[in-house]
């Protein structure tokens, strides 16, 4: 999106192709998946965002291909279209590390529709619960399982405590939902690994302090609808969500140059993928290295390399040399629960109330870029004066066929 | 809800059976069906309704059996729960008339999985036409049909008409979606045939003036993948709704008493079913007579429907005699569009604008009752102050197994 609205008055003609007709927000997913926010209130129709930018067309549609020799990308209904430009970011998947088995068990969170299973699990599992005579079974059902201890296992795991601990008391007869376990399971010593030391102890205390069983250095070896196998014993636990692994989607693997490890894409400073100009991978599916550091797979960092790269395309349009890509981190922030949050802006490294009225800031300030969260507060006369609607998302299973019995 | 909500300070335990954790307003499904509003905007977890009346609980679960003889209702687990009194609310579901096939091609609009099943299909097809090189292809992605001129077909179609005349435009580079076509199938000779005739015909004419083809008089034959056929001739059209015919929920053939043939409970004045008195069937599961005339499967009737039960159950406790229902008609409005209505509150008759208004200020209302629309203005901030959470609701398949691979 960045790139594309990054060549809005240039002389080219833009096509965004997405298998999904709306561009999701992803750091607010986790509050869909635990019943805060609608799927609408976070994610907007590509189309709507490039109404007014007469150089760009949008095609709902899935890249089976990519040549880089003759710079043609391929969509599922067979169609190819050459490009003199193609900027890739098609982003992350889950990795369950060879497991894939575990995913039936504990899916993870990169789309609305994982977001509204994993609502949808966990609020099956407290009506399980009520409806269960026996007390085995009722634990296990009232025990929750987030793997992996990064901003997003950290912030699910603090939103399933607030649902448990706060939001449905009162509301069942047979169980209490605070006597459930919310179990928030990392490999590594600490939480938020990517953050200052001291903030990841904040974010292990604050956590703690919610109620949630923070267990570090434990990794999962197994996972099945009845348990999580651990390095420290299993876990009887019939709900869990994966936020361990991901890795770069398979478009990585088509465009000619090298990968990393995680399967991510090597780019230059340009940000232009190695030996081949005419292709840019940008967002967590290009392992880019700026000022000498690697740059994070977070929403900024993506934002930032289609900047830079419709203005890479631009110098090249009018024959300046394009500059070298660096990364500017504005700050990151990881909410815990209810009011508490850590994170760094600049320099400033914050944590609990302050951190969560900042978090709350960013997010509000990008929601309204989004047309969203304060556009919601007055949707219904928005939809009357702008013929604008709030909830345009096709969700559910990608179906490239036409419409047939199947549903 | 109402008969639960009309029992609260009397002195009986109250058990709520659902299928699904939340109770929907169902007049306004249509909007979420064409994109207008969030599911969580028009349905609320019963648990939460019922939180603070301590007599009352809430199972999740479907019922698969009733023994009137017995007293009991079995649960889909095995339970059997017994009762002094059983009030049967379980509504209607589709029919096709004995052409079960055709649910496939052209889905009804009963649950919130098929409102967003529909605004899938209708915001796909324009973008199949988007992608499409044959012109007759795309006239057909491009072609809507609504079977049925009732209430909820009037509202679809004019909705799916704002669509594609207003809020798309602008938004495609090929295809201009204001040549789409909505038709509009009713089988008798006018639209909204529940209402008095005059305002038949001004629903025709401003269905006309927003752009729905609307043919009267026109019945179906079939329905496939491609085209609808009606007994004057074949449309080609890839996206078809029903709205055309119901039928009881196959609980009213458990209930020991008679049925009329589209499958609802006979009742008697007081709303028990004949030869039973500890048995009611209230809502359109039921075949009501007050004052002489049928009462309509609409909410107020089942609004009505559920407290009176609950006065019964009441006169019944304290030795006092059961009193007729007496169903009163507030009234009655179908919008048509932005910003056109036609209905009746009390006497009035009401058409276009100042109906629109009514309509608009009654369900504001009604959703205010359900802690909705006007709550999703504050969503976020009532949230921290509640600690509720606006979008709870557990949608996608009833699965009353424990979540396993199938997912």
């Amino acid at each position: 999106m960045a790139a594309a609205k990054g060549l809005a008055d240039a002389a080219v003609r833009v096509t965004v192709v997405d298998r999904r007709n709306h561009h999701l927000f992803q750091p607010l997913l986790y509050q869909v998946a635990t019943a805060g926010l609608n799927p609408a209130d976070i994610a907007h129709p590509i189309r709507s965002i490039l109404a007014s930018q007469a150089n760009a067309r949008v095609l709902l549609g899935e890249i089976v291909g990519i040549d880089p020799e003759t710079a043609t990308v391929s969509l599922d209904d067979g169609t190819d279209i050459g490009f003199d430009y193609l900027v890739v970011a098609a982003g992350t998947s889950h990795s369950y590390f060879g497991n894939d088995g575990w995913e039936a068990h504990a899916p993870g969170l990169k789309t609305i529709e994982d977001a509204l299973e994993v609502r949808r699990r966990v609020l099956l599992a407290f009506e399980r619960a009520e409806r269960s005579d026996d007390p085995t079974e009722r634990q296990a059902d009232l025990t929750f399982v987030v793997v992996g201890g990064g901003p997003t296992g950290v912030e699910t795991a603090g939103a399933i405590a607030e649902i448990a601990f706060k939001t449905l008391t009162r509301e069942f007869r047979v169980i209490d939902p605070s006597t459930a376990t919310v179990i928030l399971l990392e490999g590594t010593d600490r939480v938020l690994g990517a953050y200052p030391e001291s903030l990841s102890k904040k974010a292990l205390r604050q956590l703690r302090e919610l109620g949630v069983d923070v267990r570090l250095g434990v990794m999962v070896t197994g996972i099945d609808d009845a348990s999580v196998e651990t390095t420290a014993g299993p876990i009887a636990a019939r709900t869990a969500i994966w936020a361990a692994g991901n890795e770069a989607s398979p478009l990585a693997a088509m465009l000619g140059g090298g990968t990393d490890r995680s399967g991510r894409v090597t780019v230059g400073s340009d940000l232009s993928v190695d030996g081949n100009r005419r292709i840019f991978a940008i967002g967590d599916i290009a392992h880019v290295v700026s000022n000498g550091s690697e740059v994070p797979g977070v929403a900024q960092g993506a934002i930032q390399g289609g900047a830079h790269v419709a203005r890479a395309i631009r110098a090249d349009l009018s024959g300046q040399p394009r500059r070298d890509f660096h990364y500017r981190n504005k700050g990151e922030l990881a909410t815990i629960g209810r009011s508490s949050a850590v994170g760094t802006i600049g320099r400033l490294r914050l944590s609990g109330w302050i951190a969560w009225m900042a978090w709350w800031s960013v997010h509000i300030f990008f929601l309204i870029d989004f047309r969203s969260r304060l556009v919601v507060l007055f949707s219904w006369a928005w939809s009357y004066v702008t013929f604008q609607r709030g909830a345009r998302l096709i969700t559910g299973p990608w179906r490239p066929q036409r419409p047939s019995g199947d549903s």
